[in-house]
């Protein structure tokens, strides 16, 4: 997303957001992912920052395609855009849109899956999907790769037909990357999640109204609140998901039925506690688990340690421990403070610290991944 | 310090630190509190953030007193401080600065605590310390005057000797703040706290270091790191108390064991992850509890409700719950996101989120309130 999703941007600086379309510096290494054998992909929702990741990760990953679509609201259509060295023209989304399309990737909200996912897969493409619209749904696989591949099972590129994926959310995605080789261990019986929620996670103009309103407030001025309702700079507040009437709000549900749903397992308990802290791009974590096996956590940290897409950050004697800027633009996540629960009753509960890009692995990583178990 | 810690100084406005020592402003109210009669005070560690604030909250409390030391390091010996329109010169704190003090607050860091207490205790003053340096030892009260004040029973200001009383760690107070009258109501057999931590924590540096920080990080500058080792602007990270050999840092420690203290309960299991927040000066705690008889959340709104010292921001509907930057300034400790834990059966669990100014009750205020309990 313009600057600051750039790829190669160290942890420190802080990079500026602005709207200027991103221009992805193609190499040779890159130039190879287009090829004529390759499937024809569709981003849809290019311009925000979810979809400007895709991009990104695209290039990184060298995925193949022939060609690509870049599609967005008519606001955006016809807009440039620079992607390996070739020129796009933004084009609006329609029902005419995914003529031809393998692969199509989805981040431009809950309405536009719901009515554009099906036309695309009724025109034969495999829609990766990252907002919560089909997550629930009886037959559709929710996805992390390294947790459970098993549940798109025999879903393919060439099959000739359709199909819809659904792709997490960050939370989830970021709680059970570090929860699922433990629980595979010990058995996860309950999690008590809080979560350090970064701005990203409402987009692209959230972060910027962050920026905006910690300039206001440092001038001494009153912060612009157009995104939240209140105060966001040096403020910290209850996730702004709607609240249900059993007092969770959404994305506290989320972690509660994601993780049963992706685990397959109706009976594990979680309870979660959602919360935006002042911080840029990447969700913290801290959870609580209780486990059916015992698990001491030198076995805890050998199991991360090894663990797909983890990694241990967990320097007692140096303080280093996850945070949110050391995983910024980062694939993996990070998992530290792993400790013994001394609530718990013998070696059955561990307390941890997690932190993971949440426009990387929590959204668009995420999703390339699922879409490369499908070549 | 100085326009930080402003009485009146309202929410949204973020509030510019400086070490220009502050004016309190007399009223006529305020000067009634300068009475014969009244017990000798001082303060150690007055131009600290705690220290400050203790003028400021003896000030808005009308707390009476005959005189009044204000003692400091040699560094800030012989500084002027107008106070309740008297002026003071900052004294060296020395062996022999408690001739005559009845009470004498101290927040000037553990190894003053640790040395200079005895001597207070010894010369006939009743030392209220902020420090941690006491606080587990056997004997001397820790204290939370709404939830423990039989702990100081028999401790009175005239009785001719000296004692020590130590006030809680900020974070214990504000949990406790908000679980005690749940517990007394439904015993606590467990809770899980995942704390937001602000700057003020680690005194008016790291404040003033978490404000130049920013606007470095805003201005494309690598970050200075003085206080802390690593960039705190839009980042958090693991509490810098140093870590023990249980994997916990001592800031969690402080939580678990301080609540067995004060509850006078060696059963209750407590576990803790303390987190920084570039948050300033108001912590915020998720708070999950386990009971041992049910409690169901209207109850727990109606008990939270008529606790002294506590406010409920509870509002589903418009999404308002306790922030940071409401509480700052503030006395009430603020408590919303009032719910049944769905990972605990029957109604024996809850969820709640907990906001309190760190350095007004989680410090300064409930040294205070100490006091007047001496009178």
């Amino acid at each position: 997303m313009a600057g600051l999703a750039h790829p190669g941007s160290q942890t420190h600086l802080f990079t500026k957001l602005s709207h200027q379309p991103k221009k992805f510096t193609p190499s040779s290494r890159i130039r190879m992912s287009l090829q004529e054998n390759a499937p024809s992909l569709a981003v849809v929702g290019v311009t925000g920052a979810v979809g400007q990741e895709f991009l990104s990760v695209l290039s990184d990953r060298d995925f193949p395609y022939r060609s690509i679509k870049m599609l967005a609201s008519k606001r955006s259509a016809g807009k440039q855009l620079t992607f390996q060295d070739r020129n796009y023209t933004i084009e609006e989304l329609t029902e005419d849109s995914f003529d031809g399309v393998d692969i199509a990737l989805f981040s431009a909200g809950g309405s536009i899956s719901k009515h554009f996912g099906p036309v695309a897969v009724d025109k034969g493409a495999i829609v990766v999907d990252n907002s919560s619209a089909f997550r629930m749904e009886e037959g559709i696989p929710l996805v992390i790769p390294e947790v459970n591949p098993e549940a798109m099972e025999g879903i393919k590129v060439g099959m000739g037909k359709g199909a819809l994926i659904a792709n997490p959310n960050c939370s989830t995605i970021i709680c059970l990357m570090a929860a699922t080789p433990l629980h595979k261990h010990a058995k996860v019986l309950r999690m008590v999640v809080s979560t350090y929620q970064a701005a990203s996670g409402a987009g692209a103009a959230a972060m910027e109204e962050l920026e905006l309103q910690t300039r206001e407030v440092l001038e001494g001025k009153p912060p612009t609140c157009n995104i939240f309702k209140q105060q966001y700079a040096f403020n910290l507040f209850s996730h702004n998901a709607p609240i249900l009437s059993n007092g969770y709000n959404e994305e506290e549900m989320k972690l509660v039925k994601e993780t049963r749903k992706i685990w397959n397992d109706m009976n594990v308990k979680v309870t979660a506690t959602c919360i935006r802290v002042p911080v840029m791009r990447a969700h913290a974590e801290s959870i609580n688990l209780q486990f059916q096996q015992p698990l001491d956590e030198d076995t805890a940290k050998d199991i991360l340690k090894s663990a797909p897409g983890v990694v241990v950050i967990d320097d007692r004697a140096s303080n280093h421990f996850p945070t949110p800027l050391e995983v910024s633009n980062k694939d993996n996540v990070a998992v530290g403070r792993i400790r013994r629960d001394l609530s718990q009753d013998g070696n059955k509960g561990l307390d941890i610290f997690v932190c993971g890009d949440q426009i990387r692995k929590g959204a668009a990583l995420n999703a390339i991944q699922i879409a490369e178990m499908l070549l």
